[in-house]
């Protein structure tokens, strides 16, 4: 495979089922031939649903598990135990150095035991956080940590803003990213005992564009690209931009439905709707990656489509190829003999 | 004025002036004539205001104040050095019993320096939360604390959950309000350490009816009455519940501005989008009471309008005539009696 970035695809867990990451699998090796992907899942299932594709055969391998871990189980243990299930043998593949990196749609918990006690962190990382794009009146912005590490501790947070800051530049292709830490004012001496400790660790850091604070009312407009905060609180924001999305978008719907001249009108922005429906969808981003470990892992949404496994891909790619773990680990390295 | 329920208004400080507070007084107690009203503020403004309306004089009183207290001062050195501002005196009214209710739309952090060190809390109170009324698909939900009290203790937000289905039970009509703890998951052993340490606590209340977590994403859904949370997290949901319905909003602006027919199908809708629009502003819920003081002090947005101050003091002489400051000291001496 050479050069290829390849990547390793957990099938099982999603909401889609496989044929959504066998499609995704598909396009993206036949829209970019220095992809390469594995998929690890039920082999008989993920043969037939490729043989009636047509692609570059050399371009997708298929490993056999005979195990699942469902989202029901203890994260920890099932990933320590099931080592014959999809996503155990697709941690080892990225471990062993066989994927450079790995995406799943299954349980959030496992992905992130898996990645701590498989893959484990990068040389110099504190905490690994997950970092989702978040959708914004302009372009997206990485949110970090949004679950992986609740009551982080002020330079676990610093690690934070970094990885973000690196991950935005080289991946998202932003220069020198704006990033701001969520707090409940915009004044420097607001904030719980956590923000006023970090504040000044930012403040302090060369080797980011820290811009200060970031009110909750202003992230939907994009006002930092790296929207840095403790995990609990990042949890809270990632799931109220998709409860509140879905409630605004599901009464917009009712007073389209309320009469007959509203649902005529309704008929006549459907376009324009669904356009902007599909912005908001948080999923479609490409995944959330989890940052600090020794190898890129991805979640990607439980209910992802089709769409969202090429938009992962496309996110591994530019990951591995503009190497942000290295740069990752090259930037702690530095800030550790600087400290 | 015997046994009306008199409610004192601080018109300075709103972004709408001392006009919306007038009117929204005039038209409450031609309402309800069991309604008195002082209005603190700029007499000469306020006597030339209500010289334009028709209203029972006996209902309204105006009380000049010389000073102000502006946005940007310190909250806690503006309440103490301002002893002659609009807000300063009402709270005095209200400290010496003259008033029943306070309702400003000035410097929120005042208003809770106010209510913190001139009214103070009441009896077995720890800390004084800020709880509004957030919109859901359903019936309005209590959110406490939204920011009075960072980094608060279990035992303090214990405090809150009975303050708050107190509040809905006795204000909003509410039967056995459904209480529940925002948390990152719907299990029990889910959470940060607070959340840990405090969910034990609210099960073991035998005087609310604890439904358990609540996540983000079913809030806006209304699956809750008292949505329970730390002041940093609730003050990042507030903000956050404000600032995706304005980006929606916006973008669906954008949408139907799109094209000609999208226009055109705009306007067919523009009716139930105003609609949904009024239903999603959480500032016309009546405003934040910050509860377990020894008087009642609520906050209402900076840019609140008449109808606002009108619902903001309904919401008041429902507070006082249910006796919800006694039914909260009186909860918490006997849950004090019972630890």
């Amino acid at each position: 495979m050479g050069d290829n970035v390849r990547i390793v695809i957990d099938t099982i867990g999603g909401d889609n089922g496989a044929a959504v990451c066998v499609k995704g699998a598909v396009k993206a090796v036949k829209k970019n031939p220095n992809i390469s992907i594995i998929l690890t899942g039920h082999a008989d299932e993920l043969n037939k649903l490729l043989a009636s594709e047509k692609y570059d055969e050399s371009g997708i391998e298929v490993i056999n598990a005979t195990e699942e871990i469902s989202l029901h189980e203890k994260p920890v243990e099932a990933v320590r135990k099931k080592k014959e299930s999809s996503l155990v043998i697709a941690m080892n593949l990225l471990k062993e150095g066989k994927a450079d990196a790995l995406i799943s749609a299954g349980s959030s918990g496992a992905v992130l035991a898996g990645g701590q006690f498989i893959i484990g962190r990068a040389k110099g990382v504190k905490r690994a956080p997950l970092a989702p794009l978040i959708p914004t009146t302009g372009e997206p912005s990485l949110l970090i940590d949004c679950g992986a590490n609740v009551d982080a501790k002020p330079e676990v947070l610093v690690q934070f803003a970094k990885m973000g800051s690196i991950y935005m530049e080289s991946v998202m292709g932003v220069e020198n990213p704006r990033v701001a830490i969520v707090n409940i004012g915009a004044e420097e001496e607001k904030g719980n005992a956590l923000v006023k400790e970090t504040y000044p660790l930012l403040k302090a850091c060369t080797d980011i564009n820290f811009i200060g604070n970031i009110e909750a009312r202003q992230i939907p407009f994009g006002e930092a690209d790296v929207v840095l905060t403790e995990a609990f609180v990042g949890n809270i924001i990632l799931k109220l931009y998709e409860g509140i999305a879905k409630m605004i978008l599901g009464e917009l719907k009712g007073a389209i439905m309320a009469s007959p001249k509203a649902k005529f009108g309704g008929m006549l922005i459907k376009e324009s709707l669904l356009e902007m429906k599909s912005k908001f969808s948080a999923s479609n981003k490409g995944g959330a990656p989890l940052l600090g470990l020794k190898g890129l892992v991805v979640k990607i949404h439980g209910n992802s489509k089709e769409e969202e496994v090429i938009s992962a891909i496309e996110q591994c790619r530019a990951f591995v190829e503009n190497d942000v773990s290295g740069k990752i680990v090259k930037g702690f390295e530095e800030s550790t003999n600087g400290d």
